[in-house]
């Protein structure tokens, strides 16, 4: 058919606006005739939601070790890349993933402190060669975030319920993993001012993509 | 209180008498009078116990990966290792595992063919320092376990559930990796022939434990 899967996660700090964008860019593509897959982590599969449930409320009953949840949400990725994204990109597809590993290397790696070897290579066995082709850094000031994320404390996913160091320090450091990813891999991760108005921030955001998708089109 | 805790795995093919042999030993180490801990892998804790339902019923529904597998499998292990093998073991007490860390070498890596040093690697995430002091290979010439399987096939719990390769060449495999397990560290890995009456093979088992348990007592 000639038209080539593209793989782009959003990444960033609580509050930096990713769900809203990703469903911005996903609209834009769809209008362009590309057909999108829009996916979630944890979850997104069968197998995945239910380790979603795991990791959710784990922390209602025991407390759930850093090991157990850096390998639960590997396991959940490993089933997400193999069940939905590869078959997804093989059929020419767009897949936007709302985060993705750099989300694990920047709040499990960076933001408490396990160490980056072992984080990464979990995450290699989940992910494989399915790394993303475009990675979107929404760029926030971490005091933004600390207190968008107090004051949405009560509907907040997953990595929140379990996250007790939910402080400026701790946003400090993911931000300072997320720019150190970015710096390792600036072909791949392209940061975004996210601080501006969604329009500024889609309009930006499109600047990056569509040239890609124009590349890989029918 | 001068009892030093001690860790002791029991490993083996289908039908080599573990469950059986971990509870007789468990019985004689208590009529001597040491604190005994008996675990089961996967579970043993309540996060541990869901991941073993996620493994048992997956089946079910849809394909797990193999990687998702061995990522839920230590997923389970490494809460099992913080919450009640090592503050058992910090505690004087003897814990008793039937399976470890060496059937995920044996069956996934060398049973199922995942690459031998992603296994590892994934389980030194989920074991860290804590192996074991003793491990019990208790062995069966293969064509038994895969007859053993076959007669047991209603009530097999998960590892045999979900495989496809329940045949004399897989058992052969998994055996031919426990072999390559026990001759790489003799040391902790001690072969016990389990072709034996029960009896027999309580008593060899006794053999290899007693001595251990006196250095380690009161």
């Amino acid at each position: 058919m000639g038209v080539k899967g593209l793989f782009i996660t959003f990444e960033g700090t609580e509050g930096s606006g990713k769900t809203t964008q990703v469903a911005l860019l996903a609209q834009s593509l769809r209008e362009w005739g590309r057909r999108v897959r829009v996916v979630r982590e944890p979850g997104g599969t069968p197998i995945g939601e239910e380790i979603r449930h795991t990791l959710k409320h784990s922390h209602q009953n025991h407390a759930m070790a850093w090991e157990t949840e850096l390998l639960l949400m590997n396991a959940s990725r490993a089933q997400l890349v193999r069940e939905v994204i590869r078959p997804a990109l093989a059929a020419g597809e767009i897949v936007l993933c709302d985060r993705f590993a750099d989300s694990t290397i920047a709040y499990q790696g960076y933001g408490r402190g396990l160490d980056l070897e072992m984080v990464r290579r979990v995450i290699e066995v989940a992910v494989g060669d399915t790394w993303p082709d475009l990675t979107l850094l929404l760029r926030v000031p971490p005091e933004v975030s600390a207190e968008r994320l107090r004051a949405r404390q009560a509907t907040l996913p997953f990595v929140r319920d379990r996250m007790e160091e939910a402080d400026a320090a701790f946003f400090e450091r993911v931000a300072r993993g997320y720019e150190a990813i970015a710096a390792a891999d600036p072909k791949r991760v392209r940061v975004i001012d996210a601080s501006g108005s969604v329009e500024e921030v889609r309009a930006a955001i499109w600047r990056e993509v569509a040239p890609l998708v124009a590349l890989t089109g029918r």
